[in-house]
């Protein structure tokens, strides 16, 4: 049995064809086309997979599923999207709409609960089962994994730990709320406080990294603080503390098997992942009688949403 | 059949006959003798459900079971206290020792916790699935409920919504870390607040307020503020800011039906119930199109615990 994955975000949609290990037999991406609604952009997808299925030699009445991961607030158990900003949708019944254009049964999830349930699948933490996926992206995503499902709350409302308030009354978040997790340790913010650095240091190499990189990404301050850059050091010690602050606080609540980092800033490796799993075990309740919450790199990168999403349906 | 609960403290152990709706027939409380190693403890606690059995008429040999509530880290998979910094346990095995000790079938679990089941069987939030319960007291205790089952996360060393960082570099917490929740929204914080409003505003009425109580109370700034004091307005608006980003933050990340708040302080009732759903439902992410988190005052008082340590067995 073949399954698809959808991974639809504001500017391009992720589609693939997925087998039930989790491997891609075949994926590409269409535009998202706002000019459409909804329905339009459902026929989209379905044209694509009949294109995917041509490319891969797979017959389209042996599709099992399609999972689809959609930024906003998604009912997983109605299949409705009660609100997506990025799309501009409200109440779209999504997957009934889905199931309708293909003929094909159909789930939907919100993309960052696709991307745990993907890395919890096939990725980085398969043996264990209650993980926390945290993405550091333009914000900061999470997906929560209790007891081997998926955790999102009452009507999917939950599962929103990036606007979990770590700086009361700090800096202005997109959401309304101040001080926001993803005000500081996402990767705009990364970004932000790079910029912040190079205004103090001006000696600093952060400008001639930056200028060789052809702009001031969240790579920046890193591979400056590999060159043994004060400034890069200082910015990425800062950014690692606003990171393990919101792991702390998901650590002490649940205290899952492992805490999941994904999103470009996990490509730093080790020099991400060894000061956060110190930080954040040295941070939790009685930790020394407690077993270890491990702290790993996300494996599935950016094709984690796409397999979460056909794994919806396996 | 009657059923037993016993909530430690460290300085008493409530004890009571419990029925299977949820009513004490019988209780009292002994001290905890900390002279005593654990075993003389739970010698101590069978001796007084002996007691109550007596005094209530019932035959010792009808008990269902033992529900056990301790304050500290309780696996309440193998009913062990891994640690227990009010009874200066560790390691304890509590419900072997209890079902050696009674002859009876044992459970065991953080007390904060079953102060939640309490409230969810036989409490405010009967009829809801998804709830969790703050107890505002000299800390700030979390007990959460996902689906009709209570969670505790890896080995039980989750839950510890109180120690959630909310004022990053904030005020120093006992357990080590900074800026904790329960070092803002306790009742034990509300007490310094008030403190430090009465020498900031030394004309205000704070002062008498707490003289005629005879001392200075978590009640005393809410006194003030319904007299009209423009100083124990400040406390008490202060104070729900306080706990109102912690339930934020819980309710973004749970999206629960309810929040239950408990403790001491829950007293106050609307002036402190009705604040706090305000400002938590316009905190939350996309609130308008969710269904909105109710918050109740918990309605057991402080028998909760001990009705949700015997709920464990029933």
């Amino acid at each position: 049995m073949i399954y698809v994955g959808v991974d639809v975000g504001g500017t391009n949609i992720k589609i693939g064809l997925v087998d039930i290990k989790g491997a891609i037999l075949a994926d590409n991406f269409i535009r998202t086309d706002k000019s459409k609604d909804y329905k339009g952009i459902l026929d989209d997808i379905v044209a694509d997979i009949k294109l995917l299925c041509n490319e891969a030699g797979v017959d389209y009445h042996d599709i099992g599923g399609i999972g689809v991961g959609v930024p906003g607030v998604v009912d997983s158990r109605t299949g409705t999207v009660s609100y997506s900003a990025n799309l501009g949708w409200r109440d779209v019944p999504l997957v009934h709409g889905l199931e309708v254009a293909s003929g094909i049964h159909a789930e939907a999830a919100n993309d960052a609960n696709c991307a745990a349930w993907g890395e919890y699948k096939f990725g980085s933490c398969r043996s264990m089962d209650n993980v926390i996926l945290i993405t550091l992206g333009t914000g900061v995503g999470s997906g929560i994994i209790i007891d081997g499902r998926l955790f999102d709350g009452v009507a999917s409302a939950g599962g929103e730990a990036g606007h979990m308030i770590i700086v009361k009354d700090g800096k202005q978040c997109n959401c309304g709320l101040k001080g926001c997790w993803e005000c500081y340790a996402s990767a705009s913010a990364l970004i932000s406080q790079t910029e912040e650095a190079m205004k103090k240091y001006p000696d600093s190499i952060l400008r001639n990294v930056a200028e060789k990189e052809g702009k001031i990404s969240g790579r920046t301050a890193f591979i400056a603080a590999e060159k043994g850059d004060k400034a890069g050091k200082e910015v990425v010690e800062n950014y690692i503390d606003y990171i393990a602050t919101g792991l702390i606080n998901l650590g002490n609540i649940f205290h899952p098997n492992a805490i999941i980092i994904g999103g470009g800033v996990s490509n730093e490796g080790a020099a991400l992942i060894e000061p956060l799993e110190e930080k954040v075990n040295a941070g939790l309740l009685a930790s020394e009688h407690n077993p270890k919450v491990r702290i790993i790199g996300a494996s599935l990168g950016n094709k984690a949403g796409l397999i979460g999403a056909a794994a919806l349906v396996m």
